[in-house]
């Protein structure tokens, strides 16, 4: 017989595993559904964030940024090392572990707060008595009804039309988590968060890495004032980044991948890379849900479409996440987790887009919130702007970490802050500051108002703050 | 002929240097008197904080700290290093870049904001026509008349009594940021902040620390549950910490410092040491001003009186900083100091005391905002703990730093935030959102309902938030 749900979630990465713990925390019998496994066959919840994207990523790029920094700048220390040696196995080890920690936390999760797990596919059966039947099949084979089904299926790597990943040679951002030697030349199609990130380690570890981008701009999600330093930064440290090409050939061998393209100038130019790292973005995973058959709807780009509040087009079928328009962050999966569970629970659950912050975990790393100078400018808003750069911060002097500054841009008329771009140490964590802000709807004024401790890097916030009314205090 | 200034500041640390700018850009005619010089005689503004305190703690607290991990870290990550050498005076020498660099950033914000800088010691000769006559004396040699006077003189370090600072076997922050070898046996003679910081510099750098402290609890300054969070850490790293000392006898020689204590049992004790720091708070800097000639009104405790706007019993005479009272920290300084411009120039200048973040650049790294669980109970205040640990989160699992925890202290009725007690990675950067939140008087609520970026620290605060409500996500 069936087993009976309040809900079942379908999926158990940051939008699915929060979605039920939520719904369970609100009282709901919940199911949550998972196929991802182990190398040993385990169940490895957490998604594409916690098993190949978001936290095996930022592992490696600490280590791989600790390799970085006993070879090239230890010695400004007074630190002396002789005979630096990589061990990329218990680099890449390390790693794994990270992500098993993960995977066990969330398994830990599920029992504490009472979700059932089910390790296998989940796809939809039918509309039955009691809401829907939701087949199980893999590693668990089982007939679950639910009233209530959130899809979190989320998102899988596109392929280059003709250029299959193998995941030996031809990378996805799996493959490209566990090369298991590092490469001499290192090719990255596409100039996304994922080719950067993936980019810079290999590049640190040694890899001469080129990386290929289609769009004429670099980072065209960003502040072009943004984009136009990191461009400078990882140019610098020796990341070789071409725009406007078009890809016409490529061919992959045992022995690596050559690409003929075209650079910016239309000149032909071929690349011959060891390996070759493909993140030109990422489709939804609808495909095993059977949508087809209850007649779930999808839209013209193939995500399930769904309105603001994730509401499909078959009744109490949600989904949230990579699998739905909207950013593909793991942090706005969450948020469509927490605001479906609690509606369905009968609370009010809100996602406000406008505050979903962005980051880049490069080095220097790259976060924003809110709208940036070109949207601005497009959206016709009056706006005054304010830098300051951690060349003037005395904790980045301290850190030996001065590249970047912090940007604010603010209505002309009110000062609301409208939009906060960060390129520098620790961005990623001073970005917190100007999505509490906004979502304050505070002004500028406010963050210049408030204090700051000394020496923090958080005092570049203030400062630009200072500068959008033009009264830095340290610059 | 005295020359004539609608202000002088003396002092030119991060009270008076920042006072002094700010009323530059508000159209005053302004001076800043310092006396502090380099090795070579050149001015060196930025007192304390930029010379002996803040930025040359923080750069060589990072500086030992990589020294830390490729000694014991690297290697969980792969990195191999053969015979890692300390070139202290390398490391030094760094030291003093960074804080050349900050005299000279102050020495061209002077320049640019018009503020005239006078390198000599400032002092009261009377009440003239016009205001105040003050007197530079030192490099400079000058008779300055000005309507209002900031007095911004800082503190210096407090001795034990018998036991004369010479720099060189009895340090205070000064001696202790420059010992020319890493000494075998180091003493620090309190646990505050100066003490911890410094301890843990020599101890990563190799030197066997004991701290004494005379309190019976250690870091009673902060919240008690951070506080032996920090006692386990830093005991695990070796520092031996002892509190509820009595100091009964000390000698000091060429070769080292004696010190006879009794231990918190009122057992009798002795520590031999090669260097002694003592770090057991600072007096005001009041000697020199001339003080008594014009009636300037101290304290009890030597301090400057002052009201809670920093106006001492002299017309048009105010005092900001160390030299007055409420916490010595940098950021206090400076936010009386442009509250202070601001009052001399006609506008509403405003400290909200209650919101002054305090840090500790340990690593684990302090750092809290607000009330403490203590100070809610002898207040009577109810409230509601939230507590979430960096265990639980990813980024630190990734960066390998997962000690401390968040706590959020919040009204138990209202959910107001009233305090945010941090101890982990970068407590020093996550506090700024907690002192945000409390400035706009937002709730635990607001915390929980705010996007925080995926994978960072600052989701510990949020989830802190959440476990006010009792319903952490990801723990």
């Amino acid at each position: 017989m069936a087993k009976q749900f309040d809900l079942v979630v379908i999926g158990a990465g940051p939008g699915g595993y929060i979605a039920a713990i939520r719904a369970a925390q609100l009282g709901m019998n919940v199911a949550c559904i998972d196929a991802w496994s182990t190398a040993d066959g385990k169940p490895a919840p957490g998604g594409t964030c916690t098993n190949v994207g978001c936290i095996p990523s930022k592992a490696l790029l600490q280590s791989s940024e600790h390799y970085e920094q006993v070879n090239h700048h230890f010695a400004e220390h007074g630190i002396e090392v002789k005979g630096v040696n990589l061990k990329l196995e218990t680099l890449i080890g390390r790693k794994d572990t990270v992500v098993k920690q993960n995977n066990d936390g969330i398994l830990y999760l599920f029992k504490k707060n009472k979700v059932t797990f089910f390790h296998g596919m989940g796809s939809f059966s039918g509309q039955v008595d009691g809401g829907w039947s939701i087949k199980v099949s893999g590693k668990a084979e089982e007939e679950l009804v639910a009233k209530h089904v959130i899809v979190a299926t989320g998102s899988t790597p596109r392929q280059l039309p003709g250029l299959e990943f193998d995941e030996t040679t031809v990378l996805s951002n799996d493959g490209a988590l566990r090369i298991p030697a590092v490469p001499k030349k290192l090719g990255v199609i596409g100039a996304g968060v994922i080719g950067l990130e993936l980019g810079s380690v290999w590049r640190r570890l040694g890899a001469e890495v080129t990386v290929l981008e289609a769009m004429p701009e670099f980072l065209a999600v960003a502040d072009q004032q943004v984009a136009k330093e990191a461009l400078k930064a990882f140019t610098k440290q020796g990341l070789k980044i071409h725009t406007g090409v078009k890809i016409t050939e490529t061919k992959a061998g045992a022995k690596g991948v050559t690409i003929n393209y075209t650079d910016s100038s239309g000149a032909e130019q071929k690349l011959a890379v060891d390996k070759l790292i493909v993140s030109i973005g990422r489709v939804p995973n609808v495909q095993g849900l059977n949508a087809e058959s209850v007649g779930l709807k999808l839209d013209e780009r193939g995500f399930i479409a769904v309105d603001d509040e994730c509401r499909t087009n078959l009744p109490n079928v949600w989904a949230v996440g990579d699998v739905v328009r909207g950013p593909m962050l793991a942090h706005k999966a969450e948020e469509e987790g927490v605001a479906v569970a609690e509606r369905i629970g009968g609370q009010h659950g809100h996602v406000n887009f406008a505050t979903i912050p962005s980051v880049i975990y490069t080095s220097p790393e790259i976060a924003w919130v809110g709208r940036n100078e070109q949207q601005l400018k497009n959206d016709g808003v009056e706006y005054k702007a304010g830098s300051f750069p951690f060349m003037a911060n005395g904790r980045a002097r301290a850190l030996g970490d001065t590249t970047g500054f912090v940007k604010i841009l603010a209505d002309a008329k009110t000062d609301e802050v409208l939009g906060v771009h960060i390129i520098g140490p620790m961005a990623s964590e001073l970005i917190a500051e100007a999505v509490t802000i906004m979502e304050f709807r505070g002004a500028a004024e406010d963050i210049a108002r408030i204090c700051h401790a000394h020496p923090t890097l958080s005092e570049a916030v203030k400062e630009a703050a200072l500068a959008v009314d033009k009264r830095t205090l340290n610059f």
